[in-house]
């Protein structure tokens, strides 16, 4: 049933009514430097805000067990975070709509070196319609967002009329475990959205990915008698680019999988963190390299992991430090599929009217290289998942931003959506 | 003025009634993990030991103004040691010897991962006759000879009839700016032995050695952009390529270079110690490298920093990441140059001769590709300067070791050595 024309201008006036106080809290949010494992201020501002707008909540840990029986489960490292999830529950008088999922996580990767800052990392600046900030594209502009929307309906006096479950979550920048145990605590809902910053499309196909580290450590020959790639730096590199070569052989293969055929290089191999060795005089004796792979979907992580400890293997065997230091292949956050969404679901329909209303122009949807945790409602809860969001700039870089105007449509078009997904009821 | 063999015999005995008190004393030092910047406890406990031998006992600190205006200064870094320089001083009751400087340093570089260790790394554990732990060759067994050799002669009655420096030092195993900074303070003599674990042999000639670090810092693109060599780490990599090339130049030159001609790989580029980037899945933006290269005698160190500079800029101007991010080369240690001690000394002679009774062969000479203080008295003071010491294992590396018969005899060599080149006379 689609809104009516006078329903629909409402809330789109209704969003720009309340745009301030939204972005006044998505600021809130992005000075809250919520690290892994430092959520818990955020998770605790976030009880209050749902307490605050008359939702029960449901605030637990993660279940270790549960998880790691659970193929889709992460490892649990010792950075794990132990900030609990908190979902805000929001029912109808009358369940008449579909009931809906909205997801946020507020975990924010490493700042980086602040002097690669051109502000504070956690100010939340506006400058010319960015709002600037470590964590404010990616992603606490859609967490503001998921209450703004609700925001919006209550200012004209409306709310959903079916179950909404509004679930904020950690670990989604490093295993993904925040979202899985939503599911795995039993929720679960007609669709879900997420708004990361797609840069207002549709995720139409999503890599899965895969953390692992690289312990390289052994006893190296003497500084005096070292050659090339006789220690334990030198030999990480030569691992590196065995594995660089397995990613162009990934890359190959890109024809065989759909929505990935015209990505220039779909599979990045990241080597994001290194370290090795104690002392410039002494013949490095340990390397450790955290990477991480992104997988087609179709394609399980366990398969991935092997692949990255047979491609392991067989260079250790040929390389002299190696052969008698075999390196250890760790997998120690990320261990998940990716997802593709099937076109053609009402909530797609829905979700696309909702769009076109906000921006005047048709939804495109289109593949992201990158982790999200949609893929948890995609492959475990087998409801329509939709990743829709902002537009944004340096997203795990310097000077991250999301843009303000981006942000105002799709708070537009996901109040649309939600009220024509679930309907709308008179706030009692 | 050769010993009487009645002397030399006496001489020989007194080193063996001495060895357990010298190994004791040996372990203490050793059980003392005198890392960087963390020598003040072993300092405190050397200044003790000169004290309580009669010794007036100078101790003071380095002069940073006065080791950075000097050529052979090396740059203090924020990891430098604020320890003291401790020289213990004997005067003789009639001068009629030739002066001598006793030199060791008693700072160790890290022990690293104590999971490769058979014991603990500091024990000082005596097991078939080597003694191990960090530090324990590289050199606090030949700190204690030092004084074991002074201790024998006293232990007959007699004292060396000219001035002895016994040098405590620190800053060896980075910089070398704590026996640069006895020559700042004036101290000189007729010549310098310093019993570095050089396995029996005299150090003929010595590599001067350069510390740098790389840092590589800049945007780069986004992971879902990246290719290969478009991070921090890979670009750092890069440069190590280039870096090894100038290695290899440098090495194909052995032949222009007396006593390096039959060495098979004389010069040696370490990369010691990375570290970069923040997380597994952002882009590296940082990865900074400790590298330690040798260089050849005559060759100023001021020279090689400059074509380590001119390799990097070389390298990165055709770089995708280095070229918009050039690396900086920044030398934070060791800006030594090498010495060639010439045969023929006087010194070099009564010391063969006093070898040649401990050990009954012929004294080798060798050149050595690690850095040496005694540098600092063949270039600046233009002293003989003696590099002599006993046989090690695994120096810088894991379960270092001296041997314990070889540190007896060397004991007993720099014993008749000290008898014969400063002259003996009775105690008072």
């Amino acid at each position: 049933m689609a809104l009516s024309d006078e329903l629909r201008d409402r809330i789109l006036q209704s969003v720009d009514d309340g745009f301030d106080a939204q972005l006044a809290y998505t600021k809130k949010l992005v000075n809250l430097p919520s690290l892994r494992g430092q959520e818990h201020a955020i998770q605790d501002l976030v009880f209050r805000e749902f307490q605050s707008r008359g939702m029960k909540v449901d605030r637990f840990d993660m279940d270790r067990d549960a998880i790691m029986a659970h193929p889709g489960g992460s490892p649990f490292s010792e950075h794990h975070s132990d900030a609990p999830i908190v979902v805000g529950i929001h029912h109808p008088r009358n369940e008449t709509g579909r009931s809906l999922i909205l997801n946020a996580h507020l975990d924010v990767v490493p700042e980086g070196p602040h002097e690669m800052w051109s502000d504070a990392p956690f100010s939340g600046e506006i400058k010319d319609g960015w709002m600037y900030g470590r964590g404010g594209a990616d992603m606490k502009a859609g967490s503001a967002a998921n209450l703004a929307a609700l925001d919006a309906l209550r200012r004209i006096g409306l709310q959903p009329a079916a179950t909404v479950y509004v679930q904020s979550v950690v670990e989604e920048e490093s295993t993904g475990n925040g979202s899985l145990m939503t599911y795995l605590r039993g929720y679960t809902a007609d669709a879900a959205l997420i708004p990361e910053p797609t840069g207002n499309r549709l995720v139409r196909a999503n890599v899965g990915v895969l953390w692992f580290q690289l312990k390289v450590q052994g006893v190296p020959v003497h500084v005096s008698d070292m050659g090339e790639g006789a220690n334990a730096i030198d030999a990480a590199y030569g691992v590196i680019g065995a594995l660089r070569r397995l990613e162009e052989k990934w890359n190959a293969e890109k024809g065989d999988h759909p929505h990935f055929e015209d990505a220039g290089h779909p599979i990045n191999l990241n080597i994001g963190k290194i370290a090795g060795g104690d002392w410039a005089s002494s013949v490095p004796s340990w390397c450790t390299i955290d990477c991480r792979v992104s997988i087609y979907p179709g394609t399980s992580a366990a398969d991935v992991a092997q692949q990255v400890r047979d491609c392991v293997a067989d260079h250790a065997r040929n390389d002299a430090f190696l052969a008698n230091n075999p390196p250890e292949v760790v997998v120690n956050g990320f261990h998940a599929e990716g997802f593709v969404l099937e076109p053609g679901s009402d909530a797609e329909d829905v979700l696309g009217a909702a769009h076109e209303a906000a921006f005047g122009a048709p939804m495109e949807a289109a593949m992201l290289p990158g982790y999200i945790d949609t893929r948890v409602y995609a492959l475990y809860n087998q409801i329509p998942a939709l990743c829709y969001g902002p537009i944004s700039r340096n997203v795990h870089g310097f000077d991250e931003a999301v843009d303000l105007e981006s942000l105002r449509r799709i708070t537009k078009t996901m109040t649309l959506f939600i009220a024509e997904w679930c309907g709308t009821e008179a706030v009692a």
